[in-house]
């Protein structure tokens, strides 16, 4: 029934139509110079706090950043955003289990990309539906929080597949779930090869070092890129 | 575009289909005297857990159990079901992110139901596309981890609402994330007015007999109610 062949063409359509859309908002992110990442996970895996430190520390660095947030309702985690100071809005999807592109599109009507160096996307709260949209992003953060375990990177392998980079969070917690570090690396390293995986903890500060670090160098290879037309 | 016309009436046609089934089920259900209790939760949240101790401690009771378990991929949750002696099944979605009624009813299709007195659903992992799906089920259960916040009842509004019970688990681990009990409940309350919650752990069996003595009840004096024909 899910999978009845008109409801699959009519996927396919709106993936078609996503891409399309997604590579015309990547080309617009280039041309504006810049850098946008985008985080996917469960809910209540840490985006939000994760994010609040990142906008609070990019901004500290000097860098312009602003973020979207993506939730089926409530405006809250705009809210909480916004005491970063960094211009924040928030996506309502309603009972849509994902963003799309046209969505980043819509809520970046009124803001000039030109002043941004640095966009972050929050995805709904959602380990399945999100890892089909392209949003034009240039990466992809999914996170997992240690108190979901190790194997769900072994469940939910497409959303890793179409993620750059894993993010453990929640690493103060380990020890009182009995979080198995490295099965959690192995399985991920199962689903994709390679894949660079950051173990942290917004509330302990651990690996926060190695992610900004992470981060800023990627932006900035991006940035010093994009100001060479490269 | 995920809101276009054209995609609305397939989907609604989708859930036309699968409710017609739904019903189908239930009354199936309704006939063989089985009691269908479904689990919904983020990935992670503990329905597995729940479910394997759930199981042990029905047959310990002498009822006949038994379990349906969905995931994108992987047969762990079975395997560790298994452990239970209770008779279970994988259902494995794919990259579909929930379960439908069609997918119960095949997976189904060799059990005899007149030999089973309750049987359990675990959904896939997912806040959001379990909710319009019906699977015939007598009882839905909503988990929410400590782990995962307060907010997640106004944040995801819409499976708190088409769930009957809501269950909030990992309670050992309240302190450590500094969970505000008052405020997860009024959440709840404010979402779905006279919700019934019950908080547990199942490692260190907080809040267990509750939950048992509560399903006990409804599975009974449906059990009851069936062999009277009502």
């Amino acid at each position: 029934m899910s999978s009845s062949p008109r409801l699959v063409e009519v996927r396919q359509n709106v993936l078609k139509q996503n891409d399309l859309l997604a590579r015309a908002l990547r080309r617009r992110f280039a041309d504006a110079g810049v850098f946008v990442v985008s985080l996917v996970s469960t809910p209540g895996a840490g985006k939000t706090a994760l994010l609040e430190c990142t906008l609070k520390q990019m901004r500290a660095n000097g860098l312009q950043v602003a973020a979207l947030v993506g939730d089926l309702a409530t405006e809250n985690d705009a809210r909480r955003l916004a005491r970063s100071a960094a211009p924040v809005k928030q996506i309502v999807t309603g009972t849509i289990c994902h963003l799309d592109a046209d969505m980043v599109q819509q809520a970046l009507d009124d803001w000039r990309l030109a002043d941004l160096e640095l966009l972050f996307i929050e995805n709904v709260g959602n380990l399945v539906c999100p890892s089909s949209y392209d949003l034009g992003e240039n990466m992809r953060f999914v996170l997992m929080s240690v108190t979901e375990g190790e194997d769900k990177p072994l469940k939910y392998p497409t959303i890793f597949n179409t993620a750059d980079v894993a993010l453990i969070t929640k690493m103060d917690l380990a020890e009182a779930v009995e979080f198995d570090l490295e099965a959690a690396r192995e399985n991920i390293q199962a689903v994709r090869p390679g894949m660079k995986t950051i173990e942290l903890s917004v509330k302990t500060g651990l690996g926060m070092d190695q992610y900004f670090e992470f981060l800023s160098a990627k932006a900035e290879k991006r940035l010093v890129g994009l100001e060479r037309g490269t």
